[in-house]
């Protein structure tokens, strides 16, 4: 723990930090804030991500181990006042660890190498904490990388950092990707690019979901547009056997992904 | 309409409905506020549940139909000022249509009546945006009834009822069912207990799920304590192929329930 507490708001370092809770300044800096123990543990296990930490002198004490893992990385950790913490956090309950760090995302290509079998792509996701929520649900599924078109959400918005409970350091996140562009590459790659909506001629129990899969999922509200669906290789919807509407987009990509996983490890 | 439009935010009326976004004032007056379209539509397919509407101008030319459909049914509609409606809203964009409905859950032995196969059961969930996501959820794979047990949040609660989606009024819900009663009664159904905790032995695809289930799913943070673990009669996880520490609530409960969904239709 290096220097004096900061316990001044106005001060140049928790400045620079505070405007990263802007999309313009994280494109600008190149960098974002990961807030709590969770997500700062997982942001510490990728080399060179975090730029500095900060942390309350409780919240020192409650996790000394991700502490002295910055420290063992030469990484810069200040000690900051309640005060301070609140400052930089965009949580009602700060959780007193916050880190700066460098933004992880990756080019489409790279996050296509290899032989992908399970890729989650979202089309103009506008909800940050459903695009965080589906980013943790295709980690879990074991997906290969996710994938953010040009009208959606900034993954590094605080609110879906926190909704990716650390999924956003686990595996390749592309951000920006025009959507022809990545349902072509992915169609050069081998992917069956199925979109998920409630418009589909098929459910998820017709389809033979056995081989390499990118499921397109849209926006809550008004689902995918037509030309997006006309650039799939099918559209598939999620049985609905009661009476509800439809699925929250989250719990649809959630149940979509496993019905993958399944049959990918069923064959 | 009957009436001029309510302006005053402090008129008996107004000051009425507004106490029902207080828990302890619906449970004195037996009634809560269902907000938006969607949510008025299902409750005014109800019986006798919705008390009264506060509609603006605009949503009334918006939604002709719905105010149509309330008149119809004899329920008072007030038009209300867009004061009005932010003083009755707890939401950051009031979408104009608020209900007042008489309160819809059912006693547990009521909502295990005929043949149940699937039920939903949430202990100790205590964050009403997940537990009205689950209810969602539920409804979308066909469940027969939601139970909420004692410790669980209040489904009245504005974000639930809202998460919902309108299915607290699509399928029976219970509130408030001690755990082992509720447990108890389930077995004596014919249901099995199934508790789903990344702590099972056994994973979803494991598990022979064609035969009559009831699932429960607890609090997010800390799981289903032992003493419910005890009571089911296995206890199941979500299988995590990748690097994510666990699912988010709703998200693996909604895998749960399509598990069983599939597996009870494929037989």
């Amino acid at each position: 723990m290096a220097g004096s507490e900061l316990t001044n708001v106005k001060s140049p370092r928790v400045k620079a930090a505070r405007r990263l809770t802007k999309r313009a300044f994280r494109e600008q800096d190149r960098k974002f804030l990961a807030e709590g123990p969770q997500a700062v543990r997982e942001a510490l296990r990728l080399d060179g991500v975090t730029v500095e930490l900060f942390a309350t002198a409780e919240a020192e004490s409650r996790h000394p181990e991700i502490v002295a893992e910055a420290v063992a990385q030469d990484v810069p950790v200040h000690r900051a006042s309640g005060e301070v913490m609140a400052e930089l956090s965009q949580t009602v309950t700060p959780q007193g660890l916050l880190a700066v760090c460098r933004l992880v995302h990756v080019p489409l290509e790279e996050a296509l190498t290899g032989q992908p079998r399970l890729v989650a792509m979202l089309a103009h996701v506008r909800d940050p904490g459903n695009a965080g929520t589906v980013m943790r649900a295709a980690d879990a599924a074991g997906a290969d990388s996710v994938i953010l078109t040009d009208a959606s959400v900034d993954p590094y918005n605080g609110k879906c950092v926190r909704a990716s409970a650390g999924s956003l350091f686990h595996l390749p996140v592309v951000t920006g990707a025009p959507v022809s562009d990545a349902v072509r590459r992915l169609k050069e790659r081998g992917l069956r690019v199925l979109a998920a909506d409630g418009a589909g001629k098929h459910t998820l129990d017709d389809v033979d979901l056995s081989g390499p899969t990118a499921w397109i999922f849209g926006n809550e509200a008004w689902g995918l547009p037509e030309e997006i669906l006309a650039q799939a290789d099918d559209v598939v919807r999620v049985p609905i056997y009661g009476r509800a509407e439809s699925l929250n987009l989250a719990t649809a990509a959630a149940v979509c992904l496993y019905a993958s996983a399944r049959a990918q490890r069923a064959t």
